[in-house]
């Protein structure tokens, strides 16, 4: 314990808004310390139990095998948009044809870098030149809160980020259609509709449709659809949300949307596929410019997929296997914060229905210092404020919590410890601050 | 044969400067029609008996095994840098430390692309800003003839290219050394120093000290050394080149050298891995920029090189399995080319002691007459002029020949065909160009 251990410890008393006494919380996170932990809740990461779901992988395609049914080689050269049979058994989870459909290497995150690299470049169909150039600056809209990699790729763009408040069936979709019909240095949007990243939340079919069909000042106004978690259900429910794809054209908006998913958490994390579905003339767009980067995408990677993923359902019946490892660790967390937090005012969690995140939000003014009590104590968490554009939390309030990676007895104690330094925190608003190297 | 056969036939007759008769000629030509080919020699494309030397990469690395000699779980995140145990292996081949060098997915052309979209986008180590910012327009040094990829690049970003003349030695340094110590515009220059696509030129040390010692306007200027065909000899002479990265570091211009090579032609050609030198300061400027791209490369397919190739005597190994196919597929062509051409003036070949390509310099004016006509007798090649900046040959001289992809004897075929073809189009310089529909 530090040698300036705290000046002085009031009487355990219930404060007001049901926040236990400093003294009970300092307790507690003493004991918490003794247990020396040593776990990491950062990231959105596969356990070892899921990655060995796809064992299999490991040694496919197999001696002898390495051509398309068309015939190419995939060991060669070649092939920008992937193989046939990869578009095809990945076509349905973008919604848009097979022919519409890119198969790409080991990360949605580089493709969508890509696409956005291109347009900042070279500008994008219906548009008028590069994004670069963009008179006052490029503009995204940036719903809150969000994934921390999007906002890093605007950083590194140069893009200004416009926050916009996400609420619980997706972006506020008036300050989005007042924003986007007025400003037209605003060329795109992120979103992560289905079990988004942080909160969990599920775009709305009325809000699907609204994005479609929305007059926006800039014509080449893009959706940067991140269907990450698009088969990543937790519960029974498998949620379906409506075609953002489809609904662009319908709307006559048919470049509108670039529809993002990945194999990352369906097979390996680091070696999977990356997936880009979009209008045929976006496709053409993207494949031109990919050309000049690269002769195209590891075919070997795609066959090996296939072999081992076979079709849709066999798809479908991986993601519940996933299910089953993931769901006990998201109720865990769940379960304990409402053991140690159910009373707490001011704090609250999200209990979603898929996806990789629980969003945490704590006593207004504490979500750095529960980081930083968390480490303290051996539990790292998602640096405070990353969901927000810049890293900056305006309430410094949001947490959040990625349960996949620990076995479920670690994810409980990592609960256990988030959740007492949440009342610590909390404890220190009203009794002020302890310190503690 | 076509309705509108030449007009009129000359007598057979000895031309001047060895040019046969016109009627020799077309009967040559209408044969070869006759024979209905369909080859390919336009890119340098492994053969399937190449690819088959790497059968065992099929089904590595097989069950059980994906752990790094760290620990790191290759089926997961994370991992910028690639491997240790592949960095290792390929760090030989770059000249450069482990520490040194990145092992990313499989297109080295890919690992060039996001260097220079890096610096155009934000500057790189001793540059004063973003390279798509420079005054006067970004330019870069181009020894001709080079290869078509790099060129294309620079259309891609916008870069203004200036040809050098590549001599028997490499650049031509007394042009690089003016143009690069006077325009301070000029901050890259592509090289391929060994066996140099399409010529074959081995850079001579002298040149490689000259590249890495002159003084440059721009503190930042940068070699992109593209070591495409580091291993890739035709012969039993093993040629080995000066260490650019070295001996930059000696000249005080440590990051000056970014050194590119890949596996694309050791391994799987669309399954492989691409390699990146540099400086430390240099190694750490990409990996922060890649950080924002993606999560990492993919690194079963280096755990699986790794357990294929195994040290570099294994990859030195397996190099000399690709000559014994490769060598008699170059001694092919060059064969016919001296029973066809031998006597013909203003036409001569490169005969490469390495790498993918004979260049092939034909009767100026005639380079894209030859490609048609290859093309009408179904032996297609590279487009005339690909290996100049703008696909432009001011000459219309010089073709690029790739003999690796077709077996030896359709090699064989090609050759001839490509040299019947030659000696058409030398004879129509002479008797005027005759109609072939």
């Amino acid at each position: 314990m530090p040698a300036n251990w705290p000046r002085k410890i009031d009487e355990e008393l219930k404060a007001a808004n049901g926040v236990p006494g400093l003294e009970t919380c300092l307790l507690e996170y003493r004991a918490l310390r003794d247990r020396q932990l040593k776990l990491n809740l950062a990231r959105g990461v596969p356990s070892a139990e899921q990655l060995a779901l796809s064992e299999a992988l490991l040694a496919l395609p197999g001696p002898g095998d390495f051509h398309t049914e068309e015939g190419t080689d995939c060991r060669n050269y070649m092939g920008q948009q992937g193989i046939p049979e990869a578009r095809r058994l990945f076509a349905g989870v973008l919604g848009v044809p097979p022919e519409n459909t890119v198969v790409e290497g080991n990360s949605s995150l580089a493709l969508i870098h890509d696409c956005l690299a291109y347009a900042c470049r070279n500008g994008v169909p219906d548009g008028d030149g590069p994004w670069q150039n963009v008179a006052g600056g490029l503009a995204f809209l940036c719903p809150v809160p969000g994934y921390d990699r999007h906002f890093k790729l605007c950083e590194a763009f140069g893009i200004r980020m416009i926050s916009v408040p996400l609420r619980d069936d997706g972006p506020d979709m008036e300050v989005v259609r007042t924003l986007v019909t007025q400003d037209r240095s605003i060329r795109g949007i992120w979103c992560v509709p289905k079990y988004s990243n942080p909160t969990g939340t599920v775009y709305a079919d009325e809000v699907i449709r609204a994005l479609a069909a929305m007059p926006t000042a800039a014509p080449d106004f893009r959706i940067f659809w991140d269907n990450a978690y698009a088969l990543h259900h937790l519960g029974d429910q498998e949620t379906e949300i409506a075609n953002l794809a489809e609904l662009c054209v319908t709307h006559g908006h048919a470049n509108r949307a670039l529809v993002f998913a990945s194999t990352s958490k369906i097979t390996f994390a680091g070696a999977g596929l990356a997936l880009l579905g979009s209008s045929s003339q976006n496709i053409a767009w993207y494949l031109k410019h990919a050309a000049f980067r690269s002769v195209g995408p590891d075919k070997l990677n795609q066959l090996r997929h296939v072999r081992f993923l076979r079709d849709e359902a066999g798809l479908k019946a991986l993601m519940r296997q996933h299910r089953a490892i993931l769901a006990p660790r998201f109720a865990r967390v769940i379960e304990t914060f409402r053991q140690y937090l159910g009373g707490l005012a001011q704090v609250s969690w999200t209990e979603p229905a898929g996806g990789y995140f629980i969003t945490l939000d704590v006593v207004p003014g504490t979500a750095r210092r529960v980081v930083d009590l968390c480490r303290n104590a051996g539990v790292i968490l998602t640096d405070a404020g990353a969901p927000f554009p810049g890293g900056v939390d305006p309430d410094d309030r949001t947490l959040r919590i990625a349960p996949s990676s620990p076995s479920l007895e670690q994810v409980g104690a990592a609960a256990e410890a988030i959740a007492i330094c949440i009342r610590l925190a909390a404890a220190e608003t009203v009794h002020g601050e302890v310190v503690l190297i």
